[in-house]
């Protein structure tokens, strides 16, 4: 894999731009850094931005939608079939993430990159399928090398569309089940941690349940032994579909210098992937929550991610990224909308 | 003071409204309790309002602003006469939170308790000055017991003016030069703490200051010892005109049944207040933010409260608060239009 698109760097970020909002902060009216982290929010968009005052006008959702060969081994409260019905309900809008895409004003689409039927029939599902499914990493690399390429490819071509459309801010969720177990593994992967200390319950695992999937997870990363050292061959070995095409989604942002909000679990290894894919890409995310599944707090300090909410949320779907959405619709219009001390004529602190 | 109007009852739930509605957050099409403290804000409004899918379409924000004679014992980073230079902003529309204001559709308005200057020339500035400020606790209570029913009942008229414009949100904030020493003080009482344990930087004093402030507050509870049990009567002896106008309008809420957002330390410090006035009138209170200011976590826990936001914010003003709102009308959108999963016809957990 030489020279490959999601090798180019993530767009160079404007730093005087941001220097300039940060010193700007300081002649808003009220005491300094006592907005927080709405503050860090607004001039980290700044610089993105290349604007003193940014705005965030047009959110875009994706959901990418995929089956998993694993789900073989038993590993999630909910049958395989669920992932079909749920893309049903997101083209009807009856899902958690289409409700908040309304509220938000997000443009929102779901794209089929592997559910194990066909989704042709329900209205809005972008057709980006690779296959119908996962093999079961339990016996099997998940994908094989060229199927990654077209997962990262798909990522890809959801950010051509938003930017197409005028986006300005990028959400991308999932739908799988099982999906869990993927993330988990390769977080065991890239964190160096054990199976036990990464699975979680998911959508509803009891304690054997999540027993049980720590044993699959660790029975597999010995099968594959050889395939953990490099982060593209790992992605494809216990990667779903649509963890490899968040993650290219992720990049493709990053290198178009589109903002992102990672939404939970799923998200964030995707976010990790990417980061280990294309080191600074991550300087382009923000973090939309800490959700309850155990191993999240672990990957969001691989990333150095600070999450903006912690509402105990373990849905998945972008949701915790759609919830965290208007803060930075807020941090934006504190920078731009205050009146300084000067235009207000108020007296400064003494110091 | 015997059979006041801020010692009749908080209205009751609609408990078995609330029960149906804990009930029909399990059909949602998604994992049961996977949107987290979305579900529990949803739950609780189902049973203020007593509807099954209940909604929060317009917020009101009465700031309330007061002078304090505390101020000449040198405890805060700004001069006094920032209070009324910050009045003028907010009527201008230029402060926090008045951009936050706009940006959540909600109604606002500024009421003057009891600057000490005049501010009859700022355009929508409610005159409802009780003094021109407090007197200076480290000397003398600082108000009268018919001055503290005049703060209380300054508060309930702002609660009837936005039940009047059809309010379903209520948020109180305030300004007030000095007013963190006043509700550290409070706070000393109430917890039965060390003022060193209660007492922060505020608009940002540096170590010293905080330590001045600290012993300020020392020195107070010492001379008023004989007014410390009676919360009304430490209420009157430390309290600020606007300390005690939030904790009038947040009984008058809870009395009309509407669903307050209590902000930072200042204002729980008010709210605290409130809960033992009138114990039970808690049970309307949602909470913004855990802020910046040490003491606040330990006058959430007094309250039992779980603070929806953790953004490092200390600004008061009602800002954590408003911030804050979107989560409630998220919340309710989610509830209230996403599918059941007989609706989407999706299989069901194993379980």
């Amino acid at each position: 894999m030489n020279n490959t698109w999601w090798q180019a760097p993530a767009r160079e970020l404007h730093q005087s731009v941001q220097e300039a909002a940060v010193n700007y902060q300081h002649t808003l009216t009220k005491p300094a850094g006592s907005l927080g982290e709405l503050e860090s929010i607004a001039v980290r968009l700044a610089g993105m931005q290349g604007k003193l005052r940014p705005e965030i006008k047009a959110p875009w959702i994706s959901i990418f939608a995929a089956d998993h060969g694993v789900a073989a081994a038993g590993v999630s409260a909910f049958p395989q079939e669920v992932t079909l019905q749920m893309v049903a309900n997101f083209s009807r809008g009856g899902a958690a993430i289409t409700v908040l895409a309304r509220q938000i004003g997000a443009l929102f689409e779901v794209v089929d990159v592997g559910v194990a039927s066909d989704t042709g029939m329900y209205p809005g599902v972008v057709q980006d399928k690779i296959a119908h499914g996962t093999a079961n990493f339990a016996n099997a690399p998940a994908m094989t090398g060229a199927q990654l390429e077209q997962a990262l490819a798909a990522g890809r071509s959801a950010v051509n569309r938003a930017l197409a459309a005028g986006a300005d801010c990028f959400i991308a969720g999932e739908m799988g089940i099982t999906n869990t177990t993927s993330a988990s593994a390769l977080a065991s992967i890239w964190l160096k941690a054990a199976p036990a200390d990464m699975s979680g319950p998911g959508t509803g695992l009891d304690s054997q349940g999540v027993s049980n999937k720590a044993r699959v997870i660790g029975q597999a990363l010995q099968l594959h032994a050889a395939n953990l050292d490099e982060p593209q061959t790992a992605l494809a070995t216990f990667g779903g579909f649509e963890v490899a095409a968040m993650t290219g989604a992720y990049i493709a942002a990053a290198q178009a210098g589109l903002p992102v909000i990672v939404d939970g679990i799923i998200s964030s290894v995707s976010a990790l992937g990417a980061s280990l894919l294309n080191p600074g890409v991550e300087k382009w995310f923000f973090y939309g929550h800490q959700s309850a599944e155990p191993a999240h707090v672990r990957v969001l300090e691989a990333l150095g991610a600070q999450p903006l909410l912690k509402l105990s949320m373990r849905l998945g779907e972008g949701s915790g990224a759609a919830t965290a959405f208007p803060l930075l619709q807020l941090a934006c219009a504190l920078h731009g909308q205050m009146a300084t001390f000067a235009e207000a004529g108020i007296s400064s602190a003494d110091a």
